[in-house]
Formats: C-alpha cells, structure tokens, sequence
C-alpha cells in the first residue's frame, strides 16, 4: 500500500519483477472508447531497452494482454484491467546476493517494512519493471486525452551532464522516437551514448534529466489547495524509481531569478490570454494556465552497477562487498522517458475527468 | 477542492486572506494530546514578517483560537478545529486592479476555474494567507512526532543566488532562529539581507531555496508505490504558493553523478544499518531509510512587486499596464521556512500514524 | 475520524453539544451559487424540538453563521464553512453522571475508543446536536440538486406502531410541515402524539420509521460496484445517531416475495422508459432508474430515558443504577427527519458531481 | 467506478460473468501472512449452487490462482492478486434477449450510465458472479481476522417467509454447513426447500434473510462520524447484488420498542463490562462495544426467473414480452450466506488493521 493513483481515472498496479505478471487495473475509464492490445503494446514497447546504451540480458517480450473491461474492442465502463506475464525470468542471480543490500536500492527498506518477507528476487515489487504498468494506464489516459485534444511529450534533456539544445516542441517531438535516448538532439544524444558506454565500461552508471510536456491543456486543470497539478504531477513522478527531484518551469533556477524577470506577463494574442514567457511552467495557483505544462524530473544514476561496493550482509549484519553480476542499464533515463510520459498523461486525465472537460466517449 | 490533505493525520484547510477568517480542521489525531492555544501560537507567529526582510503594512496579530476536539487542554479524539479570524482588513487596493491579472499570481487561473467568482481580495483562497492553517496543523503534527522522537528543521539555505555554508543539524537548529531570514549561517544571512533590501529599492522581489531536514525517522516510513514519502512530501509542500521545486537528497545533482558516487554505501555502526553518505535524502524506494530525511524546496521571487508590469484587464480583454501598490515581501523564504517544516510535519505524522509508530497518547 | 464524507461534494463535520459550536466544512461546491445565511437557517430550524412533542431545556437557538467561501452572497469556489455557536450550555447535568455509562448511547464505546478523554458532556461528539452540521451541509446540497430538478423530501410513516396510510408524493410534501410529527397523514399524527406522550409520562421513549424519497433523480446516480446508490445512502443514514436499518423498496418485505411479485416490469410510457411498480426504490444495479428513490429508515427509541436503569459506573467498575435528570426527546423521530433529507441530498448532490449533471452554476 | 472498497486493507474487483476472469486485487495485506490457493479455494467453493436448491448450467469449476504478491506461501506486503478464469461460457442465450430490459437487473441503469457499451453477456459486471472476488478478498481477511480472534459466521434466517428457530451461535456454527441452504435449523431448511422447489416449478423464485454475526470483537472497531460500523457495513453489504435492505441489531423492530426495553443495561461480568441484551447489535455510537456484531441482511427474491414479464425492448422502445431461457438460482439466499461472512470479514479487517489490533503477522 498504496498501489492505487487517481480520483475518477484510477490505476492499481500489481506484480513483482520475478513473479508471475506485472498489471493494472483502471477504474473510471468512461465507456465506449475504443482500445485494442496493439494500442497499448506500442507504448510498452519504448519501455524497451535500447541496443547500445542499456542493455539487461533479460529479453523483454512484455506482451499486453486484455483480461478485462473490454468488449468488442471498447471500454465496458467495467474495470479494465490489463496483464503483461513475465517470462525468461532467471532469479539465480538474486538468490545468491539474497541477504546483501544493494545500494541505492529498496533492499533494506523493503525487508525492515515487511519483516524479511518482501519479494527481494530482481527488485521484487520495487522493480523498475513494474513502470510496465504505469505505462499501460498512460495508454489508455493518453487515448482519452487526444479526444480533448490533449497531447504530452517527454525526452531526454541531459544525460551525464550533457544537455541537449533548446528546440520547439515541434521539432522535439519530430526527433525524439530517432535515437534510442530518446533525445531530440542529435548530437549531444551521440555524446551522451559515449558517455553511457564509457560509464558502463567503467561498472559503473550516470543519470540525467528528463523534460514532460504537455500541450494543449486548457484553462483550469488543477484542484487547489492540495491537489494542485503540481503536487499531483510530482506525486505521480515520484512513483518512478530513480526519480530524485522535480520541477515546474523555470523551478529551480527561479531561486536565482528577480521577481521582474521569473512573472511571465500577460498580453492578449488573437482573443485569448497567454503569458509571453513560459516560467510558471503553465501552472498557477496550482491550476493550468493554458500554456504548455512543463515539468522537469531528475533521474539518478542507475543503483545497480558491476563496480565492487561496500555494504552490509543483513543476516549476518556484517559489513562486507558487493558485486553485482548480470548486465544493467547503464543509464535508465531513455527508458524512463515513457514512464515519465505515462505518469503526466495519467494524472492529466485525473484532472480532465474531475473538471468535465473529457468529451463522453460514446456519443 | 481539494482542501483536505491526509489519509489517517487529515487536515482541511478554510479560509480567505479577506474573509473573516482562516483555519484548519485536524481529523484522526490522536485522544490525550495535551494541546494549548499557546503551543500553537507559538509556530503561527514564525509566520510574521520579519523587519528588515520582508514588510507588508497588515499588521497580523494572528491570535489562534481552538474552537472544538479539545477539552481541559487535551484532544478529545474528535476533529480539531482552530481559527484565525482576520483582522486589519483593507481590501481597498485590490478593488482598484480588480479586473487586471497580476503575473506570477493564480488571478487568472481562478477566474476561469471559478466563472469570476472566486475571492479576488488579497488574492482570496491562493493568498500565502492561508498556509497559517498549514502551519497551525503543523504544529499539532509535530507534538505528535515528537512523542516518537522525531523532530523537524527547515532552513534558508540560499536567497538571490547567496548560499549558506553547509553545517551540522545541531548548528542548523542553534542558528536557524537567530536572524530573520532563518539562515543558519549569520554571514550569509547578512549578504542575503542586503540582496532583498536592494530588490526592494528596485521595487523587485527575489527568490531562495528551503532545506527541510526530519531527523530521528525510523526505518519503515512511505507507502509504495504511489504513496512514497517522496511523493507525499512532494505534493505536500507544492501546497505552498510559490514552491516550484521539490527534491531529495542529492536530488537535481545525482543526475551529474555516477552510480558509484550518488550510492550510498552500507555499514553496521553500534549495531544499527546506516549509510555513509546520505544522497538517498534518507529514502529508499520511497520509505525512509533510517537516516536524516532531506529534501530541498525551491521558492520563486514573490510574484507581487512594484515595479511596471505588463498584464491584461481580463473584462476588457486588453492589454495593459499594471502597478501594485502597497508593501509587500520582497522575498518569502524566510516566512516560508515554518511552512515547510508544518507540511513536513503533517506527512510525516499521517505516515507516523499509518505505521503505529506514534505512542498511543493515552496510556 | 472519519468526521469527511462525500467524493466531489464533501462535508467535513466538526464540533461537540457542549463544546463552543458546531459546524461544517463544504468542499467542492461549484462556485456562483447563491447562498445566504437565511437559506441554511430555514432548514436548521426543522431540527428545532417540537413544543408538545419532544422537548428539551436547551433553548436551541441555533443561529447559522458563514465563516468563509462566500463572497457577495455567492460561493466562490473556496471551502464553505459554516458554524453554529453553542449557547445556553449547561453540563452541571453531565458531571454528576459521568462515570455511569448510559444504556444505548456511545459512552461505553467512546470511553474505550478514546482512552476516556471523549467530551462526555451532553455525548460530546456522539450527540444528536452534531447533526445540525448534517443539515446545514444538506441546505447547500439540495440548493444544487434543485438547479438539477431533483426534489426530496421526509416524512415520519411510524411511531410507536402506530403507522400513517399511505398517500401520494404530493399529499406528502403538502402535509409533513402541518404537524411537529412530521407525519403527513393528521390522524396518525394525533394518534403518534398520544404514544409519545404516554411514553413520556411512564419516563420512557419510543423509536419509529422514516421514509425518505427523491424525485427526478436522472437514470445513471450511483457507481458501481462499492458505491451503489444504496450503500452510500446507507452510510450517509448510517452516521444518524440511533438509525439501525435502512432498506430500499420493498427491502425486508421483499424477503416475503415472489420474483414475480418483486419484479417491477418496464414499460414505455410517454416515450420514456419507466417501471409500473417501484418495488426497487428506485435502484437497479446499485444505479438509479428515474423511477422515485425510496429509502426506510428505522430510529430506534431515544436512549435518554427518565426511568432507572441498570448499568456500571466504569471508574468503580461496580454495577449501579442511574436515573437521567432533564428534559429529554421522547421521540426522535420527527426532529430526525429533516436529517434525513440532509444525508439524502449530500449523497444524491455528491454522485450528481460525479455524473457531471449539476449545471454549472455561474454560467 | 467504484470498483475498490476499504482504506486499510483494499479490495479492487474486476471481471464480468462472461469475460476471461473473474479477481481482485488486494492492497494493505500485512506481510508474512501464510495463504495459499487452497486456503481461498475453501471459500470459493462455498459459493458454488447447491443441488437441490438451485442450479445454473454453467458448471463453475472456480479455481482461484495467485498471480502476484505471495512468494513462498507468504504475503510479501505486495499488492495480492487473485483470479478466477471463466470457463464454460455460453453467451448465445443473452444475445438473443440482448436488447430486452430483465426486470430486477441491472440492464436498463447500464445501459443508460454505459451508452449501451455495457458488457450485457450473463448481466457482466452486474452478475451476481464477480461476488466471487468479494469471497476471495473475504477469505484473506479472515485469515488475519483470526489472528486477531475474530470470527465470522452468516447463515439463512428466513426463506420465502420460514423462519429458522433462534439458536446459539455454537450451534449455528455447527449446523449451518450441514445442508446446501446454510440454514442452521434442519427443519426450517427442509421447508425452505420446498417452498424453494415450489417456486421454480411455477418458473418463479423467492427472497430471504442472511444474518450475518461477528465474535470476538474488541470494543473500539468502527470511526465516528462517517465510518461508523453500520455505515461501512452497510456499504460493503449493499454491494451484493440482490441485498435491498441492512439492520443491526433489534434493527427495525427496534422502532416498535420503547427505549427502556431497547436499551441494552451494562453489567460488570468476570470483570468485563458487557451488555446484559444485545439490542445494538453490538454497536454504540458506530463503534463496536465487545458484545457480537449482529447484522440482518434482506435479499430480494432472483430478479430471473422463468415466467413470461411484461418488458421493454430499448432499441425498438416498444413494450414487449420477455422469457428468460435457462436455468437460475430459484433462490440465491444460501449462495448469498459466504459472501455477506466476506463483505463482512473485509470490512472488519480494515478497522481492525485502522485500530492497529491485529498482531504483526511476521513476529
């Protein structure tokens, strides 16, 4: 607990990394909207390990599969609930590193919650595997939303500290599916794969950034005081692991900024109010602001890495040495990219749900 | 909606910065809190605006009173209520800029949310106001998590680009309260001083960031997956107007590090796990990890400045010139600190309460 | 706690018979609707002891005060909080008693619940006076459902036995404000007061039924599978001190009949789906059916009795006997009724949220 | 929506009658319970129709499979997952009267709430099937109820107006699974089966009553206001299909009482308070004060029965004529009796697990 997320549009995720399945259950899909294993196979597809940069020996087939809430290929207003089961699953690994805690890793936390019992094979339920199912709920929230118009984008801004070139959602959108890391620029994506390799050369793993976008979000999206698309958006990123920090335009530079230059004025443009810049981050009041919303996540450096590392042996509770076999993404920020994407898209629609504004699929 | 935050620990929030008044509802805590109007006061009159900084010409006195739950100076295990009612009301100044928006602020947003119905008068229900009531429920959840040894500190750790020195909690603590900026290093409370004074000849505001730290938190706090202490802190503390950031431990920077650096490594010490490093921010798969829970929060410059702006009169829908006129704070970190360390408080206890670690008050 | 109830329309009750007020927290009420502290009073005054009746010594004044969310008589989108200041409070009665648990009544359960810090003085929290925040939290809610063209009313159909014919929804909502019974057949009333009163002589009480019905209610209220139509209305009815059953239709009697019997068959009149009996109450599937929502209620007999009775003095933990001083209702029923209609019109407005069929309001 | 129920211990249920599956997911579970599919499959099977009684064609083999949160036979603290996969389903019946409204069902609300997407196939998620989830949640928290020493136990008081003689709870429990109508009088059960057999000769069906008791339970389960002991109960009992009316205790007969005969006097036994009656049903004030938890439970007669109805056919909007083909349950009372002791056990898990009563499983 809590494995649940959202008001009207609700997911409950469930599985673990080793066990049986990952899935979802979402609750509060309006009926009649057309969903098919293909639609959501396409978004749990990116979840994919790229070829060069990351790389698990574990070959994800993850096929999606409907268990129920549809009928004749639409939404029943039943509870849809949607199953990927794991296969080539070879826990051996975990068995012998079984009473080691991992670094950065859940392993500690997990066994003082649970008493010992918690799923410790692959991470168990604290996998980053389990976004498998985040991405499946953005899928569908995602189908909803374009009928509202709504659309989110997520990509790769910095890796290992290389940034990307500031470019229009556009052409964002246009590059970011080019590259495995899911970077809209070129360049700094060739640079940021060597810094991946030469990291994962090393044993060892880097981080980065991740920008969200969402366009086209109306007026009035957001509930005050404590439901704010703010701190409904970081709830939900925070759900990712790895996620360490998150921010709404011009976040946490606006510490540094003058309150003359961080305002975005207002000015009329064909009939309809819009700010000139964009610092808010389309967000004011914790309400949308028509301009596009955007969110900044930090992702730390994947935990598991090949480089030898202290730690404890929690039965023995001796200090000792840890080598972590197997091959590790280097870098998990491309494949957090849809993860990121998936979460903004179900909170967005949440929110689209409560304010009404999600046209009655089945008329 | 939505006003109430907490699942076991819940507090509803009411009131308007014009209204007649401003106050929280406490559900769930606990029967034989000893609990006096005084112990609330006490964390209500941090909020004052210091002197130097920060200057708005209200006088708030900001008297506390308890208006149920609570009989001969103890809960009663019924819902506590305690008000502010406003006083010193002059809403003269906003019924002159009514109609025009003023940038950085929820003026906008509200409108559209709310049809124009929304309490426009010091900027109603999204007034910095209203975290008095955050602060009030604060101070009854840290009663509480001082009865199971936790304790909570915030500070300001940076003001216009100045940066406090790092230093212990035990200096953090002796310090925090001896300048009215709530910078534990006098030397750069003095620079950040001089900062916001110039900000404010300028008729401009500036912006900071906000540490919060929570010490003494047992292992086992934070529900995965979607109520992470991360997550929950989060959502709690983006309540707070101008808050655009949020993130824990090495948080934004861990996506510069490697894996091997941002890792915190594991060793018995007096027989207890603890880690080396704190990076983690003292959470791991989003429950706390036994060490210190750290996180930094990000505040914009206050939105509210003297200086020309340009905005739109939203009933003639025209662009336009905007002067706010009155005093008001040139920079918020520092009133914000006690804000921080409530929403803090009211999480850590809802969390405190869900894992029945709080010693049951009664026996 | 649980002191909140409703999803999109939620009442927060707060405040204790002998403690400084009573009042209510609204959240999610659509801004623009009108709203006057005279509206609320109207309906507060139902809960008003009838003089021959029922009576108590309290002078229940009960004057409704606005605290926040409405500015120029309108909501505005903020929390509603309303209050009623306890006057006239004498818990001399309640010292002497404090320690002899009263048969059916919360002092026993409270004591333990809450480690004997519970308000004792007049029930503190487990009141019937609590209700007041009910219906004035109702006051708003049937204002909604009226701009929805939803209609409920209550009446009294048993006390003591004694049981008012049957008549039309008409004839009803013409006669129930005729008597303090709130019954709307006059003989059966006159006949109800002649029992209460005997009831009263002997220093004892009586309980009865509440039919409570809403017309107009659109197909499609109420979701599936745990919020039914039924259950929330149940649980809403359920929060009314000394309700102990509650059914639908034909409910228990429903026991005793064929499918044949039992079944309301459909048919096409005027172009529109109806059912010629309304055996269901209205209620198919845990949805409403545009047929008339009808709910029974069973109140048992006021607890508060003149005569001895047997119990245990629970600091002593000894039996004892105890007499009850005062003035007390011998029935409860008619004041009853108009919460009742209060719990009804939460829950009702609450799914009418929820389905989006509420005009909003300020357009 | 709303497909999960509980705040402690969470159920989601998901499935319809002819869809793949049938299951639930539970959230809050405590780790290191033991469970294993045999121990839910004794559940299930309770539910299965008996022979005499009532019969379904469908052969409902209902093999319950774990498909997450259990590793080694324990709970990991993981979400639980549980399915039954539908087999031997023949739709061809229902799409043949696919359009007709049955009268009792859930047809018409469906279809009109769902737009007509509503899957109809054997009444889809409005069959009295997915209960079966609701057997499955009951089944876990039983096992941790136990643990606690709390004990459920339902049976059939009243079929087609035949009373089962009062007995005590021991020899309740040791008769009710004696015959197929779980009624714990033998001779009542044979009438009951005969009136039960009599009706389906006719193509006809008849009702019941369920009572439903819990022991052991200590004072203090049940929250005031909102979450009073009845409220939830009567919520999670409303969810079964068929159930139209819940009373606790002298329930509705309590409003033919007076007060001093329905009051329950409190004695001092082997140093125990307890109440010498049990008039409440073992409920003050919404909160369980340690005598058995009482709860009366009418079931309606099956709305399909085998006679011709007089119905409406809503794609043409014409009144027509309905013959449901096949073979029904001429009475669902017996089949009712584990799913009102699952409902029960759910609800009482979670205020127990809210209360922090049930012993740490893994200690």
């Amino acid at each position: 607990m809590e494995n649940s997320y959202g008001k009207m549009f609700r997911m409950t995720s469930f599985g673990e990394s080793h066990g049986s399945c990952i899935g979802v259950v979402i609750d509060g899909c309006p009926a009649g909207l057309s969903v098919t294993e293909q639609d959501i196979q396409i978004e749990v597809d990116k979840r994919r390990p790229g070829k060069g940069v990351a790389s698990t020996t574990r070959a994800e087939e993850d096929k999606v599969e409907i268990t129920s809430g549809i009928m004749d290929g639409r939404t029943t207003g039943a509870p849809i609930t949607l199953v990927i089961w794991n296969k080539d699953i070879d826990s051996s690994q975990y068995e012998k590193i079984k009473d080691l805690l991992r670094p950065g890793h859940a392993d500690y936390t997990a066994h003082v919650k649970y008493g010992g019992y918690n799923d410790y094979r692959g991470g168990g339920r604290f996998s980053g595997r389990i976004t498998a199912s985040f991405v499946i709920a953005g899928a569908v929230a995602k189908k909803l939303l374009k009928l509202a118009g709504i659309d989110i984008i997520a990509h790769a801004v910095e890796i290992s500290g290389i940034t990307a070139e500031t470019m229009s959602y556009d052409e964002i959108r246009k590059n970011v599916e080019k590259n495995e890391l899911r970077c809209a620029d070129p360049k700094a994506a060739e640079q940021m794969l060597k810094a991946i390799e030469e990291a994962r050369a090393e044993g060892d793993s880097v981080g980065g950034l991740i920008e969200g976008i969402a366009l086209n979000v109306p007026v009035g999206l957001g509930e005050p005081v404590f439901d704010t698309l703010e701190g409904e958006l970081a709830k939900a990123l925070f759900a990712i692991p790895a996620v360490k920090g998150v921010e709404f335009g011009s976040g946490f530079a606006s510490s540094l900024m003058r309150g003359s230059e961080n305002n975005d004025p207002f000015v009329v443009e064909d009939g309809k109010i819009v700010t000139r810049t964009n610092n808010a981050g389309g967000i004011l009041g914790g309400i949308s602001n028509g301009m596009p919303v955007v969110v900044g996540v930090a992702v730390k450096p994947t935990p598991s890495i090949a480089k030898k590392q202290q730690t404890v042996d929690i039965v023995k509770m001796e200090n000792t040495e840890l080598e972590i076999k197997g091959r590790h993404d280097a870098c998990i920020v491309p494949r957090a990219v849809p993860v990121v994407e998936a979460m903004m898209a179900v909170t967005l629609c949440d929110f689209a749900l409560r304010a009404g504004i999600i046209p009655e699929v089945f008329k």
